[in-house]
């Protein structure tokens, strides 16, 4: 049996899950199927974006996804390039169209862009010669982390199609949640979310998604349990729950997930709040994939670089 | 017809315009040229710099500039290392001279340096045995920015001798001015200033300028029209003047560019306050070499930084 | 005769002097010897580390030593990602344990790591599967600040063993004094710690130092005089002394200088308090070694992170 030819992502940017076919989620969960064992090895460099110039322009701080994808374009060969905007020119009063701009005519190829308002990242790309990827735009998309968890799950389970996920906690500021909606049910999955209806954004049950506020019946019978990160910081001061509280009916612990199938698998996209929305046994515990999420990120935006790479002219 | 052998760049460091000759701003102009067209190329990477250092030592913030020397540099092929002093050593006590004298015991070939007092990158090239870029030190100087702006020149008018220049605005905070003011002068441009009394440096007419206080009047027939940053932020109280009232008079518009030549382009340094110093339709529109001038920013910095490695000791 | 082939530095990770053996360290300094030299070649880059990745971790903002592990890890072709923590996900409540399972995840080979408690480097190194080095913990260690001044003083004066070296100033507050002590003690050097009371750590003397109050009785035929930087900022209002009175009892100057050996050496770890722990006169001085110190400080580096890369399983 021969490996049949990889599809093809066939876009110039990834700017979101929604407008992606299953196959163009495929090709990229293929190819970061690859990159997981190449960098397992002790070499774990290619030239595949030598002489290609990733800038990764952060408007809102990031540890773990900036960090990703800086490894991934320097495990490629690219020159990467961090700008963590706050401190500088947005200071000094410029536009974000105007850095996007600045930052197009030094000829960059890609540019990876996170910002707290929702679809700048899509006016930046409209700007742009160059590949945008969005590293997440306010309570939008977060697209890679779907396509990470996407590839953690299929190699878990072997499969996306048919499994029930059930994604729990604050939906409302979550853009992990809606990238995951999307492709999970572009994939064939069974997505259910489980909150407070103070976290469900409105409308959320247009996505053909099961709602539920209680996590034993939310829980009962999932293969995946996703929990969210509960973002107060994002919330104004009479809405923040109390944490006590909020772990108490929302938080995942050992009790709680044993209403899942006995092998469902647990996921959290970092970074934690132990004791609110997740307990350290079930996160440090035999079914939580949290640390393999953080390995498929990197084998992600790897995949995502070199598919964008080659579609930019001339390449 | 066979090319002429470029001119070389006789100078150890590039602290200033003032003292270079004709022949040595040619010499990196010509230089530069050439790796605009480097930069536009798919894999654009070379290894004139291998195995060379590069630190890039800002006292003061700069999305564009650092990242303009960054890319340079890793293009072509240094080991790039950047240091935002204020958040580290400086707050221990450090002085300018000790950090200059650390930096300079690891051995590197180039520091590019700012800082916010005039005089301080002379003071630092004195005290090491690498090259000194100054990428702009107080009021004082930026010459790589009057590099720049005369590569960007060049290549829309294909000359610079005989052309009107107008630099209007905040004459008095601006190291640009002043790099531009020698660099024209010594290519044999004609410069006249436009400014309001208060931001205009006493003795500034010694520089052999025209000095206007009425935008209409200095821009009649001119050239090129150079806009500068209003830097609020180096004004005390009292003397800030009102944005609105600043626009009204010294804000190049399309009624007011219309006094220039037909044919005239329009520049700024960036970042930008758009509706303050130029309107958004003249920023944007036909005439403007704004996205061009940060182009030609990275070609230029890559040209200092290849003359600077070749005049060090032993290259 | 043949030079013999180098000892090897046995250990998965750098964790403290503490538990190094003569042998070990003497590996380290010979390896580092070589890199003195290579990273004086115009060409400083080697491919040692070639498609290894090296994180900075740093919990403490740094100049010199973060500098110093960047460059050696550049110069040897290593991946380097920096993560200046504070400012991201430790904002967000995640804990050190987290970050570093998190970038383990990544798959690096090496990560350094700045922490302002000691012992938390030994419980990342516990947590993670790729090599650790500690670049600070506390008032714990600082290893590589001691290899460095081992690897100064072995350059000037021709050994170690038998030498007087009389550490000066704020031992409580100094891992550096405290690696010091461990690596010169293993060396064969006598060790003397001068400080005032309330600067000296209870229990020190049974490092089998000896310790003294004043200065002149201290300093008296010392071969190596090695200064420590007065940290205020660790101090407590009423016991900060002032820097007159500090400079007058404890500050090094050429008087307190002449009680030593004619042919005596003066080092400082940097930043230095300039009239405060010592004299301009004495800093910059014919006896001073300050720089040399950052010099072997890159090439140290080097040599660790390679000795550590060798012993990585698979490598």
């Amino acid at each position: 049996m021969t490996k049949p030819a990889p599809a093809t992502y066939p876009h110039r940017h990834l700017l979101g899950i929604e407008g992606l076919t299953e196959s163009d989620i495929i090709s990229l969960l293929d190819e970061a199927d690859e990159h997981i064992a190449f960098n397992r090895q002790v070499e774990k460099k290619s030239s595949a974006l030598r002489g290609r110039t990733q800038i990764n322009l952060f408007f809102e701080p990031s540890t773990r996804t900036q960090s990703s994808f800086e490894l991934a374009g320097k495990r490629l060969g690219a020159d990467v390039m961090n700008m963590s905007v706050g401190s500088s020119s947005v200071k000094k009063g410029e536009t974000l169209i105007d850095t996007a701009v600045t930052l197009n005519a030094m000829r960059p190829d890609v540019i990876v862009v996170r910002h707290n308002q929702a679809g700048a990242v899509h006016l930046l790309a409209r700007k742009v010669d160059c590949a945008v990827v969005n590293a997440g735009d306010g309570a939008h998309e977060h697209p890679t982390q779907a396509l990470l968890d996407a590839l953690t799950i299929r190699r878990n389970k072997g499969r996306i199609a048919g499994l029930t996920v059930a994604i729990c906690g604050d939906i409302l500021h979550s853009r992990v949640a809606r990238s995951n909606i999307l492709l999970l049910g572009t994939l064939g999955a069974r997505v259910r979310l489980i909150a407070p209806s103070t976290l469900l954004p409105a409308g959320i049950d247009r996505f053909g998604v099961e709602i539920h506020r209680d996590m034993k019946e939310g829980l009962d019978n999932a293969d995946i349990v996703m929990m969210l990160r509960l973002q107060r910081e994002r919330m104004a001061g009479a809405f923040i729950p109390s944490t006590k509280e909020y772990f108490r009916y929302f938080g995942l612990d050992e009790e709680k997930l044993s209403h899942a199938k006995p092998d469902a698998l647990v996921m959290h996209p970092g970074p934690m709040n132990r004791g609110v929305e997740i307990d350290t046994a079930v996160a440090d515990g035999a079914q939580s994939l949290i640390r393999e999420q953080v390995e498929a990120g990197v084998a992600v935006r790897m995949a995502v670089l070199e598919a964008l790479a080659r579609n930019l002219p001339n390449a």
